[in-house]
């Protein structure tokens, strides 16, 4: 029930395209062939703007040497611009899973371009003897170097907001570590209670351990701007002019304003995923990283009454449709399970790039669709535990030094005094008999003075130790 | 900017809410709390339908027991019905994603069904003084027994879709085989040239192999369907009346025509994802076996002039932007896609699983997730390689048979006959020299007479080798 | 230095053997060209007699069907009675991942047969032509259907030994089932207190997991007697005489005692790794249950002063170099590595199952080494776990009873009676005064009796709740 | 049956000890609780070196700061001289996997140190009041600081091997790469034919793809070097002296020439696993690309006669059992499945990394074993992978040109003169006919010269193309 359409061919037959289109026959065609997932590649705006980046640097590299008429050229520039500016996503129509290693991105992107740019030039869509999407807009190209390029681009973009969540959540449990900074608590070591720490410096590794990941995504984040620009369909280069690939690439450097650089053996760059799969892997050691923060926070704030109760989650939202009043760790919880997807992914994204062969990895949309989503999510639920958690965790003070000097592990600090075998007999009797250290030590055993106990066990050495012998 | 609204209040405190909305306070929260997949969980429509059979059979069974008012289960009925028919969906905005073990989820469709059956009481929505979302519409349950058990219904029913996709496949795969039942061809194994077969034979082990995962598949449907109605909390019943558990499975098989039945352990029941572990496990099987055969498909159409070149696949799309005439294996890659997407989830699976602690599984949400997703694609994807690939697969006939008559491989049939020495000594002077199997046995060597060679290569005997000896 | 030695040849020349090898020279190759793992297939006795029957059966078959001279199959069947009686393992030196689907495996046990029958039978070592590797002990078959049967059988094998030890878990966990039966526990969720239930159930709930798991891994090892003989090379029983494959199978499954059958369609059985897949999945969701289960044992270990510490696990080893008195859960620690482990190798195995190409799966060798040690493992592990863990565990009965009077969560007992909004405004006001429920219940609040409290929270009510309301 | 043994006691109880056994109580009971994979960590020399390297810094930088008597420091320092050097790994009996953290590794190292001193000093096996496994040998360390020490440098130490045959073998393809420089072979996308190349930009870009990982292991290992020593219990550094951290880790970086530092933050330091789990993330990368690699060399070997044959892989070994002069590329194949391995071996990581817990990850044992043996198995992959197979490579020159020209990709080089749309119509006709590119183009139809065919398609420009138009 087209009010008015067009008839497009290609290498296969004609279709029929409404006129609202500015996609055309091939992208038609992946339409129909590709229905899994639903989710069209429009869904990831950045994809899109880096297709704008890629195809604006093509043409304005073969226009410089002498390939491209410098008209269709503007006209090119003019409609990358558009998409550069966040316009027609809803035009981008392909499943993201898809068949053809991209090529139905890229044409999807060749003919909103060439559409668009026939518009400009005073055209009417589909009369591509003025504008093509191959012969012009797609011209020096392959879907083998454009899509994986423009691939790369839209990821590293997002990598950008990512580490910025990621490091305003890591800044999140630094402040929290300052602010916890002498509050007595207990170390366990294999869920057994282990000697004093404090929950400042508790939450402050949080914060290091996070700090490392920043740095790893960023060092992955570099990995990624190597790009294959003038290697056309397998890395010869085959039908791009010399100069091209350099040319392109400093364009798409100035344009983007991401470093891209060219790859030094194209037929290798045309085909390798191994800066993805180092990107997913350090995802996945983010994933894993945050997700045992978040088994900690639950941990820690497990109770209120029967738990370690160290801390306090802000209450999110009610816990239980039957038990009154309980409020569970909502948010660390779906972190953890955020965290899951990602490495779940970084398996999609292991065994699509173990399946390349020869000069392509036809795999890469599923890889696309795999990353997308996981700095998609990390970014939100990084946002979310930072927001609806972390800076709202408080202390449960006395509760925890009270567990800490009823504990057992504080006899470890008399070591250097006692010995190892003396203070396993303290200990032992003490777990018997349920009475303190401090009971067996100094009351019954007497064997250091009341004086030195305080020595030891004033908070301020409970936090930082002294090597205190005899 | 609401027109009208209304003031909900919880444990935490107030909210405004749009009078248009039949969702309440805690599903508001639930959306503000959880911003990670954007995908809302009323997308899964099987799941809503669950909900609706889980929370009538409830209603039923409370009335019968004489702890719910008939009106008020009358009203719960009626909305559930709404529900089961498949409307109001849009109505339930939590994310697929969740903290919670599935609580909001189950808050939505409580408020849902509360807002619901208030309107049809004559009341307006947000008068709980009337319908409760918790002391009525929850009323013997806990998120902890509902959640799961609607959500194994959901799964259930998706399972029904994707064991007939499936079916069909295996029958396209079946029927191929007998199309192709006479064409000779060579056997493969690492690679190499093997002895001969049929392409008939090769398909139809497609058949063969898809047929025993249907039967997996099925037999993982059945385990989905123990269920832990009445467990409540954490499975010891408790604030559910004596009879309830089994009165409300009853209800629940008779209403969903699911055949549920009541789990004999509910505290085991109501932590344990095994049931889940398990269907994603086999799913994963499924994965495996379907890229394999796409992986195959890929490689007997590998050509069409520098491969294997055994069959055609359909044409489907231009498979370049820069290489003429190239088609592509594109419906083969997709499926291989999706079949890493799914193993990948069931990673996902895997970790949400082994991190259910005590008395429940907390991550369960992120299992549904993984698993709707997983079924949905798969089905969609063998609808997909079915329809525009199988069913069009034609045979190049006369290279294939020629492949094998130049082949190394067939001296294996003179080996009762030669002994395996002297048919090595054979096969290294046709690698040698590139003479074929017939100029050395028959011409140069004269080992057998050409009548013999005309009994053994006969294409009778080569598709089904009798034991032939001197 | 070999006092005395051998030359053997094959299609590739020479070698020279110590007499004192029953192999030949094809495994002299394998183990030159193989030097991955060190560990030679000879570690997995199973295997080993695994191939004496195979190898058994084939021969009383080929001999029946008149293809093999009595004295031969008479001499084979000898040599393959000393392997399944355990001897000559060290014999088996090809490394467990080797290449070639299996050939130098089955070539090992070729060789070291024929050497063994030429022995039997009068003649030294080496002289094949009085019986051959290839043309009488590997008669009628091929790597491709000896190997994957040997495989299998070894596999269901070692299935039967796991599944003892699983089973004697779950017992051991049954009987403290019962040994813990009126002891009353907070039941949590989410690491919340939720309400309560006895430890009793909570370790009836760990026997009942398991048993679920006991049930899927003997359905599991079923799909393994599926077995392949009489494929030959790639399913169309090319080189084996008619009847060959039924009556070879028939002799298999009498001598070995294992209930093989015959795969329906040989070209699928031949590559397919479905069954493997399912073990190894089947496998990995035991793995997930153990590991859950042992982080649960460390959970309601902890402690001792700052922990749940609701239970006692066996003190089994000094818990650390510095801090005396510490015990650790060192045994549900080796359980949950032992689980990661497995769940690694099934990964393992789905790579090298996917990996499968047209008539074979060359990666089998692979699925092997994951599946002979991810069972050899749990054996252990599931040995070690009762042994040294479960059956001396011991409950702190007041300490639990305890957490559970001062707990917040049995207000939820409340419900019928208060309802949910009045026991949230309870709820809430307890964990911000600190206060028992009690107190603000039954002295406070005036809400209940005393009577009706003692009803509802005595320990029989706790422990099997009723439905009590006004 | 001890023919003279000693009485040790721990924290619970007494055990006899030959008096053979350099290792004490602690070991023992280590070696009877963990029984599960029968691998002891003395089969992983560098890793009890690494402990003598740990335990040597230790004592000199206690002596240095006096907590330590000079005699036995020089003692222990002996004691570590004979580990460095290789000695006593048979004493290390302790399972690869174990709980508790590695202590059991530690106590054994501890327990063999101060008997081998304790013969230094003149004294007897187990007169531990001369020197102390705990008091003396452990004096200032924690299992928790000097286990994860002694494990990073093990672990460095073997990545320096493997990085070794990492770049042999990327030597191998580079020379490959040249060797193979002017031969003309068909480039594949999607197996499907597409422009040509050369065999040595193909064998090229396998060197070029392993040189980016050599680059991205190294970085790995730098991470690596980041050690805890000083942190004791849990990175508070309870009971070592102000100034030891530093001075022990120089001490450590002296004597094992590992260039260690001293971790900034110690409570993360001790618990964190991320710089494992990047390594072992690293690994998997280089297992999918050297699978990749091997998948790619087993398509281009395939055949010899129905398959691509472009190249010969060197003949290891007999290829079947049934078929006759049959080779299989094994060695390949091993690569592949080692490489499995490596990629399941990384979820192990994965997992074990994840189910760290507050101030330690008590899984690191498991870490150990899969990294221990993902290093070893692909050094020796490697090895085998460059000396029996990629060294002896040879090319189908002839073959490998033929296939070129008879193709319809060669079609691509025309697009710039006729457009994508004419040649797609060539391409089509030459698909349904059977013709050749030339025979359409130059005879049919008189597109072109017969000397612009020349040009374009001489080997020089096909193997580097100018951009030519008309």
């Amino acid at each position: 029930m087209m009010t008015s359409s067009r008839i497009e061919h290609d290498f296969l037959g004609e279709k029929e395209i409404s006129n609202d289109c500015y996609y055309g026959v091939q992208t038609l065609r992946a339409k129909e062939n590709f229905d899994i997932t639903g989710i069209p590649i429009g869904s990831e705006p950045l994809f899109i703007k880096a297709f704008g980046y890629v195809k604006k640097a093509a043409a304005l590299a073969n226009r410089d040497l002498g390939i491209l008429d410098p008209n269709k050229a503007e006209a090119i520039a003019y409609a990358c611009d558009r998409l550069i500016a966040g316009e027609f996503t809803d035009q981008f129509i392909s499943d993201l899973i898809q068949g053809g290693a991209g090529t139905s991105t890229n044409m999807n992107a060749n003919e909103v371009i060439a559409n668009l740019g026939l518009e400009y030039l005073g055209h009417k869509k589909g009369e591509y003897i003025y504008l093509h999407p191959n012969n012009d807009v797609n011209l020096s190209q392959s879907t083998n170097d454009s899509y994986p390029t423009a691939f790369r681009i839209a990821i590293y973009l997002k990598i950008a907001s990512f580490s910025i969540a990621l490091e305003e959540l890591q800044e999140a449990f630094f402040n929290k570590g300052k602010e916890f900074d002498g509050i007595l608590k207990m170390g366990r070591t294999q869920l057994q209670d282990a000697v004093p720490m404090t929950l400042g410096q508790e939450f402050n590794a949080f914060a290091t351990t996070l700090g490392e990941d920043v740095m790893r995504i960023r060092e992955a984040s570099q990995l990624i701007t190597e790009v294959n620009m003038g290697a056309t369909a397998i890395g010869t280069g085959v039908n791009a002019p010399e100069g091209y690939a350099q040319l392109c690439v400093k364009y798409l450097a100035d344009i983007s304003e991401v470093p891209v650089t060219l790859a030094a053996d194209l037929i290798e760059a045309t085909y390798d995923t191994g800066a993805l799969v180092q990107l997913s892997g350090t995802l996945k050691r983010n994933a894993i990283k945050l997700s045992k923060i978040c088994n900690d926070l639950r941990l820690l704030s497990s109770g209120p009454r029967c738990g370690l109760n160290e801390i306090n989650l802000p209450a999110m939202q009610p816990g239980s449709s039957i038990m009154p009043g309980k409020v569970n760790p909502v948010i660390p919880e779906v972190m953890n399970q955020t965290c899951f997807y990602v490495i779940g992914a970084d398996l999609t994204v292991t065994m699509a790039a173990e399946a390349g062969q020869l000069q392509l990895n036809v795999m890469e949309p599923v890889i696309g669709m795999a990353l997308f989503t996981s700095l998609q999510y990390l970014t939100k639920a990084c946002r979310t535990l930072k927001d609806k958690c972390v800076v709202g965790i408080t202390a449960n003070v006395e509760h925890s030094k009270n567990l800490v000097m009823q504990s057992i592990g504080i006899v470890t600090q008399l070591n250097p005094i006692l010995g190892y075998e003396e203070c396993s007999s303290i200990a032992k009797e003490a777990l018997k008999t349920g009475k303190s250290i401090y009971d067996i030590v100094v009351i019954e055993r007497k064997l250091i003075t009341q004086a030195k106990w305080d020595e030891i066990y004033s908070i301020e050495n409970l936090i930082h130790p002294k090597f205190i012998s005899h």
